[in-house]
């Protein structure tokens, strides 16, 4: 509960640093009974793992994550299951760049005004490496939602910068395809010049990703503060570099009319899905639709004003390998904190059922 | 933690539906030796409260808050503070039109899937009426904060559909003069004459609203689930109608480039302020900057499709009194909820420092 | 979270002092659809209440609980359901000879340490009246798991002193017919001359409670931190004046050989309950049985040493209305903690298996 | 929250069972700037370790833990600490013996009821082998403890069968000296007398462990739920085997009248400390006293009557390395539990004054 835990009946807490030798979690309260192998969790950490395309950091991690508890003779026990990421790819580099500066728009400052003391290796724990947990612990609730319930949780870009794809050409499948979780394949060489372009620029570029949950039942969510789109949101806001959320409609509901937004009731179901399959809080069995703006990551060549720890003026290059558009790999995290937030809601649904 | 709890260490619980004999709650976790008086809840209380002007609905409730344990002689004990508001105005009216009936846009529909039962007087426990209680937890912590640490919680409307407040036109002091927690007093009359139309329509409308914190300390927020943008987005949606919450920038960071979006900092402080005073979900000293978007109320004078208990296709009315724009008095809640997760972040905080 | 709520998903929060205008609590997580009405309540609020017999505090209170929310139509609804017990005798009485002293054995010193502050009006918060709250509570839950599990959930004196029942004459009918739940009709006798003849003496004495739930299924309690046992231990050391808890043959197990405490498993079932129906944390469907000891109050009429709340050396003396054995009205407060435990955890399990 | 996390603001989450590939633990919410090394750790752990001596279990287990996150520099960061701890000694045995039947008064009837799976190889999640990582967990509150309040927290051997130490020889510096946790010397030898021939007969014994905590600030402890004693209760009544908690004086409290147990106070500190140390839930500052009763184990070498997964008549006899009195390796799991209940309340303390 001092913050690296999430979930109340399905809880995943994690820990570990960019650049220390490991990271690793603890799933606890997962159903017994599950058919779970490290080969269900490896799918989504490839799809998250860095240096997949030129288009990501060039970090070599293999992301194999190993599964050290929790799991007998292939299924779950329902005891807590330990995870264990190695970090392969801790380059001994020079850091006394960054060591006593702050990187603007980085967490170097508030991680030093909070602490008094930093990881300052890579970011150290405010890394977006940490997701990779979240991706592995999101691949179990994954699973057991489709088993169970056969519920689908999926994501994609949905803009970068001023790119959008055409909903015309939508096509789900077409989303693991490419490197950039992209539903609209022509849009995709358009993508590639765009960030060669920008990388070339040194420069960064912001996202929107949204993510979708099918076959989702009615009921889940717990009024007043538990709201399941209030939790959707804390887990979204949740994601390195993650600036807004919206539910179904979002903001565009400020210029809606009552008469535009309410989605009317047939015999046969919903007429629509403005509020994004959740009413007063609950769901309401249909898709659920959520959306992300993820700003563009401050890691840049391009040298940004800033001060040292002793409050000088100075100056900051970011040379390392990173992301010049985080919002790209944010696509299979998204997905796992939904998936996070439904099973647990699913339990506490189960509960007050005799 | 079923749900109807807000907060860590500062934890407020809630009861009450909106035609019941009371609603309340209980504060727990106050720190001793902050005076307080009910006369200090009451000032946000009436700011929130129903019936004030023509915009607003009708309803008639004093909302006067009884303070029932927690205080001895004027000061906070430490012990939990116990909250009760009478519902004065409980019209006996006739329920027969809507009791079996879902109100598209509604939780009638969500409850009763969810509970097989539900309280169909006023929405219930689902009606907005419950955010009183929240109303008067947040004053006590607005008045913690205030005194304490010098912080200031304030909020106002962003826009009305297509109206917004000019900026050159901004004042404070003008927000808590007009019904709509306008900023720009020379915007009020065309307020007046749209919501007018509006409500003669039989139609509603959305909003968006920021909240702001001024003088908040620097290091507030937990990594990595509990990041204060997290709970903060966890906070804000939870409010009833909110369909999204953007921290800083928010969504205008899907466009940015890196160079824009990052906040530089000299020896006199940061250049700007895009991040919305969060970095790395921790607190960086600046404003924090919150804004949410309000769906338009689906209780409308205009007939809409929808289905009765029986699955049976009908229309429904409302002809009850409702606001057409449930953003308007979102001001106050949405204050009320930034000062819970500030001051329950700065508990959290000084707990971890000796 | 602050201390003053119990039950992760069948969670209740109390709230109030001895002396203030009301006392009351929250029951967050009931299932809908339970039959409730306030004289359920009353039932254990009666057994429970101070000034039925001479061998109880004189005070008089009607404990008479309003349930203001949650229930609807005669069935409860999923939501909070808020309750409410005034305190009417709040005799406006002299509190200048302890408003300044610490009674020894009571929480005046710590909670005056802790925060600084205290309502010293007949104990304030840490009076036991808080309990009826409790009890109220764990009315809720004891009808909840009568009707859909069958389970029973009673207490019984077990000690008094030396006076022990005789286990040949245990009557459970007999518990409710004495003013001291002690199942051994032909002891009562001794009890009243035994109380008589300390409350002259201006004394206390301490006590033994057990309390025993038939038809609990198995399964029940988490490991690893979450155990059963240790939930009850935890639910019932926090009754006021409780200094020792047992599950099963408690400190007798120091003396036991493996051989003799072991409970044997025969297809017919447990040959014996030394573990007191508990095995590794998890319930084995056999009656839980825990052993409360309660110490005499510190509440005389002889004359203590004690300081000021300046720290000077003084003397004390109760002349407020006491029980002379607080252990004897404790035993609803264990049946409601008990039930409270297991009401939860069943949830729990609930929620964990599909 | 699922059971296996321990504390509100110092977490403790362990995963692991007896035969997988390691054990673990994440400790979230340790303070930042505490001077940490897995030497640290260790001390405590081989206090715990078995193999030490004849009279506990010949397993062979190096428990070396690793630190993998949270410690940069030789200092905490404040973000969570991972733990590792191999299982060295995983003896490739033959468990057809055990495999489908239930082992008397252990957890194998229970689990399997639960989880419908269970790993069986020497308990699994149910072996006390998971307290290893509660012990790591516990000397980071200790060394927190000891260095920021000069906190010191021991525990010992109080009874074992029939056997106590004599309090005229008791000696604090004894205790680490002999394999019993023993504080008087000239009653080792009858100890190893007893158990040499206990483990010849392929038996085991009872015992009880006090644990005792010094130089504890006034004012620990939350009313109502979370008071200090309650909290202690619970994390006591979690370790394996154990029956029964006592505070203070405990179940002597039954025949105690309130003259001889109320703890009287002058300017130089109380003349007693029948209540262990806390008063109303709260610390007084005094030493705090808590006793547990540990049951014998029940892995005998004594055939006893059980039934398989099929519901059949069966026998079982234990043949592995076992202990035959698991009470005397509770004393520094007893230490560990009592050190996070008391950082964990300092922190919660913490919070709460300005």
């Amino acid at each position: 509960m001092s913050g690296n835990s999430f979930g109340k009946l399905f809880t995943v807490t994690t820990f570990g640093e960019s650049h220390g030798p490991a990271i690793g979690g603890i799933v606890d309260g997962c159903p017994p009974g599950l058919p779970l192998t490290e080969a269900d969790l490896q799918i989504d950490l490839d799809r998250r793992k860095p240096g997949t395309s030129r288009h990501t950091t060039q970090r070599r991690e293999d992301d194999k994550v190993k599964i050290l508890s929790g799991v007998f003779e292939g299924k779950t026990t329902g005891c807590p299951i330990g995870l264990l990421i190695e970090n392969s790819d801790q380059r001994s580099k020079d850091y006394s760049q960054i060591k006593d500066k702050f990187r603007p728009g980085h967490a170097d400052y508030t991680y030093q005004q909070k602490y008094g003391i930093r990881d300052y290796r890579g970011g150290g724990r405010s890394s977006a490496r940490e997701t990779a947990v979240r991706v592995a612990a999101g691949a179990i609730a994954k699973k057991y939602l489709q088993e169970h319930y056969g519920m689908q949780i999926r994501g994609y870009l949905a803009q970068l910068g001023s790119l959008k794809p055409n909903p015309d050409n939508f096509d789900w499948e077409e989303i693991n395809r490419n490197p950039f979780f992209c539903p609209d394949a022509s849009k995709v060489p358009e993508l590639e010049t765009y960030l060669d372009a920008l990388r070339n620029e040194g420069n960064s570029i912001g996202a929107r990703i949204n993510v979708v949950a099918s076959h989702v039942p009615v009921g889940l969510g717990e009024p007043i503060f538990d709201r399941l789109d209030a939790e959707i949101a804390h887990a979204l806001m949740s994601i390195n570099a993650v600036k807004g959320v919206e539910i179904g409609d979002g903001f565009a509901c400020v210029q809606q009319k009552g008469t535009q937004h309410r989605d009317e009731i047939t015999p046969e179901g919903f007429l629509s899905n403005h509020a994004g399959g959740i009413l007063g809080g609950i769901s309401t069995g249909q898709d659920i639709v959520a959306s992300i703006a993820l700003k563009p990551t401050s890691s840049l060549r391009l040298p940004g004003r800033t001060i040292d720890i002793d409050g000088q003026a100075t100056e900051v290059i970011t040379t390392g390998r990173h992301d010049p558009c985080v919002g790209i790999r944010a696509t299979p995290i998204a997905e796992a904190m939904l998936a996070l937030v439904l099973i647990d809601h699913l339990m506490r649904n189960r509960a007050q059922n005799s």
